[in-house]
């Protein structure tokens, strides 16, 4: 029978992978700073914790998927948090995408209390959570990476493994978060080079798309950028930005020069400067290339 | 049955392309500066041309495979040539990968002797121009490009078509090689930062290379990289670089700002710098990289 | 007669700086964690406080001289501080290159206390500390900047007033570092680029430097890149790069695409990567771009 | 007395050059393509020749003021051109800004002809030049340099010299050039900063245009960048860009990576796309700038 879990973040993507949790038929406590994002849960069966520490039980599992480095100390941190309910044995799974520096930080701390940091961030938009298709970079202490792999499992649809680093998980992330923000940098500039020529960029977008690039990123980047749709529910330019710069910070301390991501944290300072800061990043990107071309 | 064509350029790229048209049942006449590059095909049934202009038959196909604009320019312009010789009817298919700008004048000239210009640069390198794998992309009136459908067909595993005007395909040419570029560097950063930070970059590679990048480019680049093999086969950094160039001189003509493709310009003169300039481009950019980073 | 003031921080730029207050007949009160260091200072009449805190006296005036954010803020926010043994009426004149961020929140803890802060960030290496030519950029309240005008005026050879926002005086202190890290990285380019076309990057320093950059900046750091002397006792990477970030963090706070910024900043970890972070950075952004292009 | 001299090219810059000249007491032969121009110089005294060929006399001395490359080499090397017609004993003073290759053909020519080709290109407005404020970098034979030392001398405020190399003036022409684009682009960088963080650029200018950077450059650019005046009479923009071009492709001949020359060229290109390129150089980078970063 399923292990119970807590689940602390029901966000856009916290909350259909709690779903999903549920779905794998684990009880579930649920705690949201903003209580009424639980409903949905609830009645399918979760049960509401008052407190994000009153999800934990004692060597128990709980999730976590909040928005940035400060949200998951504010939670973890404080005397009497959930990773103290936890106590020998728990294990804490962290979905969120954090800067690597706070995901050894919090490992270490963890460690005081016998609680087990696993780091567990996901590539993949909210309704590749619904979906159970997120892919899931994973590192930590191997035996407790044993215990949460079936749970891994359940949220999405690959699990890869980067060792006992509890950092190593989010530098991937990053890594593939960089990837992603060049290939639409360098997707604008090819099709404004296109358009400029007379092409359709959907046209190059297709060729690309089906040949070389034929993978999510480039199909799915490459026709909303040569389609100019501005997207309402994507990935917004300030979480975007906030990835960028944490992989700069990353890249820094450990003395890594990485121009593409200078050059596209550029270009979303720029979004920034411009008021763009809730679009998504993709429209931002591209939007920037367009306007240094002199387009629309 | 398949008509008689002529083939001029017996390179790396050509030699392949031209064998595979012979094995599509087309007479060949063949002719290569360094004849004894023709050995083989003549073996095969291909005839020998004693000049360029030879290999023409009145309103018949003639495909070039050459190096650069120049090379091009040479064997078309000169009075005799094997343009003139196809004269009315006539049909020269253009497989290099040259500028729009040389592309558009050579159709111009075409046109005086009626002959019609079909650009046809190709995405393969010469083992996937053997395996008649290579991704074709055509512009050019809408006749001949009819006329020319089974022969393209035979040479490559796809065929794009970008309309009439003679530059577009060499436009969406310059725009692959540059996304490619452009894969490479990013690549070659994220998989320092991994690195530096203790990942493999091997494990990286494959876990992008099969979720959100399973394409070609990245599977292929990224192993590459991340292994740090340096090749021996692969596409030359003088060849690479001039094919940025025309993507850069393409871009100007048009007033398109191309930041990324300036910054993956710089890198490969400092390749060529470091006396680099026969080395495979994937490995001339991610040394670049490495070395700024002071890994190895 | 001179009023009596308290020294925090006698480093490279601390001592000097403080000589000559003394010189300029102020009685002087120092502290630095390193107590030896104010041997001279001491030897010549600064009286030796065991505390940071025991250099202030009640309303009077105290400067600082520290490496950084957190140097400073160490010595200013613990209880019973210098800040509060100032109390009501008292300045602070805080000459360090410190983040806008850090200065305003300084001010806004200094004001509880009665206390105020005058950002005095200075321009200049510890010889043209010794030598009184010092540039100060000062901001703060008026009234404060009047009553130490002429204390600052004894450390410097021009004052030049930003404002009240306590943070003016340091993004115009960053500015200045990122327009040096600018000219530095464009010399070195332009002297690349002429020493491989066999001209003497000396004489084209010289060229510019008695003609359309007459100025101390391109003088200076013109004839060290050309010379390619590596300088021992210089400005090091490690707190060159700290200021480029600071200038980068002020910008992204302000949403303010700085690219040249960003270009400088990656040569700075580079430098950091090759193990440099001792060099000054002049030798170290020359250093990077010879290598770039091959040269030595 | 002052010996009789040939000019070519009575634009903005060689109007007031020839003007010198003829106050230096030379009697002028003069030609322009659009005759009307020569009108001021002939009531001064200068004699109008009906061709380019006819301002040269046999072992004389003449000088060129033309846009660029391809104007230069159209009045040098068709048969019977002024080169010829100065045969043995003759000097060529070229002044335009030209590609050093461009430089090297042309004295190449010259030799056939026995004639000697002095680089000369200069720094200044037409403005400078009308004052005799220009700087003159000149490269060329020795003895050829000696003979037109004086005439130079009557146009300028200094001479530099830099060797045998018909390239090497033009060289550091372009250095110069591209100095000045990149102290542009950080101007305008630091006022952004500054004026985000509510600091008038004009007090940032003028502490910095009388310390550290206290010379023309950054006195006079960055006055007119913190004004935001747009200049009509500056230097055009498709005429920046071309010099800008010239050095990128004369460090891309001597492999010279130059990433902020690289930069500056794709801030004017997007100026280009803008429809800016009669606008002076300097509002275009700086306006640039201010786009991107959302003001006004």
């Amino acid at each position: 029978m399923p292990e119970t879990l807590g689940f602390i973040g029901l966000g856009n993507m916290g909350e259909p992978i709690a779903a999903n949790l549920i779905q794998a038929g684990h009880p579930l406590r649920v705690y949201n700073r903003t209580a009424s994002k639980a409903a949905a849960l609830i009645a399918n069966g979760a049960v509401a914790a008052s407190t994000a520490a009153d999800v934990a039980q004692t060597g128990g599992i709980v999730l976590t998927m909040l928005s940035d480095d400060r949200a998951v100390e504010e939670v973890c941190l404080p005397a009497g948090s959930f990773v103290e309910r936890l106590g020998a044995g728990g294990i804490h799974i962290s979905l969120s995408t954090i800067s690597p520096a706070a995901a050894r930080r919090l490992a270490d701390h963890h460690r005081k209390f016998q609680v087990e940091y696993v780091a567990a961030p996901v590539f993949g938009r909210p309704d590749a959570a619904a979906a159970r298709r997120l892919w899931v970079c994973i590192s930590g202490a191997a035996e407790a990476k044993r215990r949460v792999q079936t749970i891994i499992a359940s949220i999405g649809q690959g699990t890869f493994d980067f060792g006992d680093d509890a950092g190593a998980a989010n530098i991937v992330k990053l890594c593939g978060n960089f990837l992603i923000a060049s290939a639409i940098e360098s997707l604008a500039e090819a099709f404004g080079l296109a358009q400029k020529n007379g092409i359709d960029p959907k046209s190059v977008a297709e060729m690309f798309g089906s040949t070389l690039f034929a993978c999510p990123v480039y199909q799915g980047y490459g026709m909303r950028i040569a389609e100019q749709k501005s997207e309402s529910a994507g990935f917004r330019l300030v979480l975007a930005l906030k990835d960028i710069n944490l992989a700069l910070q990353a890249a820094a301390a450990s003395s890594m020069p990485m121009p593409f991501a200078s050059m596209v944290r550029d270009r979303c300072v720029s979004g920034m400067a411009k008021g763009r800061e809730n679009m998504d990043w993709t429209t931002v990107i591209a939007r920037g290339v367009a306007e240094d071309a002199g387009l629309k």
